[in-house]
């Protein structure tokens, strides 16, 4: 297991857990200031300040991305909203590509309209449905385009109105339909080819599964194309008093970190571990700068 | 499947739903009053009226049990304290066995001491393992004196404080470990003998889970022993709230109440569909007549 205690290199900061503090400029400049070597942005920060003016400056600091947030959100009550968010889909793997991500996370969506409490309908087979659909048409564009997916299971807490992709084990089993396993597998031309088709974990959502161990093995079954394309991570509180912006900095809560990333390093997974903290009541009130020491030092001690 | 819309013979209510309005004897009084054939009482609401009391009364008005709340909260950080929640278990099967329960309802517990705030340890494995000993301790005793144990999975919000069992196919992969489901399948005497672990299917906590329907097939793949011993029905508000106790009236969610009902029947479930409604800031403040004659006409109209 890599050892994170000397310094803070495979460390990615979720720009969404500065959203109340900075513009994404700002927090480029903050993170390069401490030698953070990856960000994870979201649409939203990077339409505010300029899509273009992003890239330079990413390119100018030699900061990169783990990961791209978000497309998804598939679901709609007619074709012509499911066209819509397809079409919303390709402008967010554009935007990927010219920020030179190596994912674009997707928070797949659930019953349309419930995120406002007037859900369109409350049948979450065809909201499941509408997902697969919705990712299998993206991802043909995404193929053309060179730019992975990243399912992300998100928590069943949220299944109603943001994801009904809620466990790991049923964001593989779209994988596998979408972008089955054994294509290519003996075939020595794919060795090390991208795989465009796998998941977003972040250890938040996926933390209570008792198949999490067992599914992260699955994961990576087939070595030439590991499902897992980014890791996500922050603690979970007790009590939590919010469905979704009570996160808790690492080591504040009672998730294995380490254990887990164990897992998933066994698993063949190498890459950052990606910060992201929602929080009302707690760290989006906090000075930036404090928050982003935070990261760095529990990033060593607690990940 | 049953019709429920012309009676509402097959109602029970949970005693949780009435228990910031009413103490018990008048609970069940006023059950009794309006023809609702079961209740399942906690057993703080019994013990504040006394348990012989309660055991009179509900042979007076012919009331009976659709299961008895609850057992559990196995784990432990120390030896002694898992003895004195084996010891708790066994007398709240013998409150049980006194009130003529079908089955004692367990809330298995998950990582102790996180109900305040400060967990003893975080390892869920762990806490799992504490929860499969005790069901294991528990149901020797729960089978000499013949009261079935049911396994009530919760929603994964609640695994670091009140259960670390948290899907079906979990509590059912614990019911065939602890309960093997081919001992005595084609011994004629056992047929229709009783199953003594079975789970607890508590909508509320379940109802996102992509396995559900799957999970309520293999629960009755024995059907001289059907896994599936008690029923529990609200619904799932946008937005919830609270992670406790925001749970909302039939009707008014997105759980597809009638489709579920279905499957469980289908599965050979045939009991009561037991009313379990915490609400803080909506029912627990309205009055208890509201409150139980809303529980009847939506139990016709949306269960």
């Amino acid at each position: 297991m890599r050892d994170f205690s000397q310094d803070h290199q495979w460390l990615s900061i979720n720009t969404a857990t500065l959203r109340k503090q900075w513009t994404l400029d700002r927090i480029i400049e903050e993170c390069a200031k401490r030698g953070i070597r990856a960000i994870s942005p979201w649409r939203d920060q990077v339409a505010a300040v300029g899509l273009e003016q992003i890239a330079r400056q990413l390119r100018g600091t030699g900061i990169a991305l783990s990961g791209y947030c978000r497309g998804g959100f598939f679901p709609a009550v007619d074709a012509a909203g499911r066209q819509q968010a397809l079409l919303d889909n390709r402008r967010a793997i554009d935007e990927a590509k010219t920020l030179n991500a190596p994912c674009l996370v997707l928070v797949v969506g659930a019953l349309p309209g419930a995120l406002t409490g007037k859900p369109d309908y409350t049948d979450i087979s065809r909201a499941r449905t509408e997902v697969r659909d919705g990712i299998a048409a993206t991802l043909e564009y995404a193929r053309q385009v060179n730019m992975p997916l990243a399912i992300e299971p998100l928590h069943p807490m949220q299944a109603a109105e943001r994801a009904c992709v809620n466990t790991l084990e049923q964001a593989l089993d779209l994988c596998d339909e979408l972008d089955p396993p054994d294509v290519g597998k003996d075939t020595p031309s794919v060795q090390g080819r991208v795989c465009h088709l796998g998941v977003a974990l972040d250890i938040y959502h996926v933390w209570w599964d008792p198949k999490l161990q067992q599914q992260i093995a699955r994961a990576s079954s087939n070595p030439a194309r590991n499902r897992l394309l980014a890791y996500h991570v922050c603690d979970w509180l007790t009590p939590t008093r919010d469905l979704l912006n009570d996160r808790g900095m690492m080591g504040d809560g009672v998730v294995e970190l380490k254990k887990i990333r164990g897992w998933i390093e066994q698993a063949g997974y190498l890459g950052f571990s990606e910060v992201e903290i929602f929080s009302e009541t707690n760290w989006w009130l906090k000075p930036g700068e404090e928050v982003l020491d935070t990261c760095i030092a529990r990033h060593r001690s607690a990940v």
